[in-house]
């Protein structure tokens, strides 16, 4: 059995999330299926980011195993001719057996996009959140940089009760700049919390619009709770932007450089 | 009776252009729709470039009479909370009672986005054209320069036999540079003559892919064959961009600058 990695980008409006689920389409499944389609053989895609519906990506990485003797050159193309129109592959590579997109993941970085300007955007709208008032970006600067660091998340997350599974994430970038109309987010972690992206940017964005002040951002990250948290910003203006592997089976990085 | 100018952003994807008629819906009918919401009275919206059917706009410039009492800053507000969410007006104005959108407008300035990398790209997909193959952009750049100056566009266009218009247009700039993935194509002109943008682009394409020659460039302005210039670009490329006013009764320019 060959494992064979593929980097996907996809427009996450019209999905409800990466992972495999009964209320809708999600991306799994649409890779699924169009492996299927391919080798006539069922497979289980493995991604290394759970995306939420709704969210995007110019880089998503996963795996599966297959028989299949499609020469690696041609697994990106052939996925593409099945694959609808809202995901493509735009790289494939053959890694070893033991290679595991989300579990060999070293970090993950996320760009959320922000369109600060009073009037909406029809060309935006479908990937930036609107955020019309002023925003004080040297603050949301200083916010993101208190999260630097290994930290307990929780205060940033949607966490089941009884969820045994570590709060904590090191967050290696966070940072923030403007490119016209747009307001750009970074955040590179080691891995996220379900919703830690989204529940940073909308706590950083009340810090940008002088609804909260700096030192509620770093107590949120000592008294972690949940409650005082800014709302979770809008899936659209969320994507996974790069993932980055430094593991014994593969050492490379997938997706948009930023400097 | 107020003469009112308003800026439009729009997503062209699901218009049948900006004219309106009978095929489906159209931005001329969504923005009169609007008006007559606001105001209760119907009024005819004339548009500075007839958009084809999937053009966006970055910035369309059109005007409209009414009578109502509505302070000019709240116009823009006021139609965005009507206006389909494909539609926004980004700016509003009084001008005088003989400023006409289409005829006083000095220059269009249209934009085309082309994707030029191997794999398609489900988020640019909705606002880039995708040409896989290599690009020779300075051939390019020659071929669009051959355009500059007052010329007969028939080859370009698409033209009704017995047409009596004059085909004679003036190309202001015509330019080309890559960012990245994207190819952008500049055309700035004191008018343009039906689908002569797209096929101007396509054209050029030939010309970058390396199917056509600068000298037949050249010689489709002489002879004026439409049956010899390239296919036209599809129209998901295409952005009416900017729109000049240097008449009597305005000196003004609306939407994007290109250094």
């Amino acid at each position: 059995m060959r494992n064979i990695l593929v980097v996907l980008e996809y427009d996450g409006t019209d999905f409800y999330g990466f992972q495999r689920q009964p209320k809708g389409p999600t991306v799994q499944q649409a890779v699924e299926e169009a492996v299927k389609r391919l080798t006539g053989t069922p497979t289980r895609v493995t991604g290394a980011g759970r995306t939420d519906a709704g969210v995007h990506a110019y880089a998503q990485v996963v795996n599966f195993g297959s028989e299949a003797r499609i020469p690696i050159e041609r697994w990106a193309p052939a996925l593409n001719s099945v694959l609808p129109q809202a995901i493509a592959a735009s790289e494939a590579v053959e890694v070893p057996q033991e290679f595991h997109a989300r579990k060999c993941a070293g970090s993950k970085t996320y760009l959320y996009r922000v369109l600060n300007r009073l009037p909406r955007s029809p060309l935006e709208g479908r990937y930036a959140h609107h955020c019309p008032g002023s925003l004080d970006l040297k603050a949301m600067q200083e916010a993101m940089s208190t999260l630097l660091g290994r930290h307990d998340f929780s205060a940033f997350a949607r966490r089941e009760a009884g969820d045994r599974r570590s709060p904590l994430r090191t967050v290696l970038r966070a940072e923030c700049w403007r490119e016209g109309q747009i307001v750009n987010l970074l955040l590179q972690a080691d891995g996220f919390l379900q919703k830690m992206a989204r529940c940073i940017v909308g706590t950083v964005l009340e810090v940008g619009g002088g609804a909260r002040s700096l030192e509620e951002m770093a107590e949120l990250l000592r008294t972690r709770e949940r409650a005082r948290v800014g709302a979770s910003a809008p899936p659209q203006g969320l994507f996974l932007a790069q993932v980055e592997y430094r593991c014994a089976h593969l050492q490379a990085c997938f997706g948009r450089t930023f400097e």
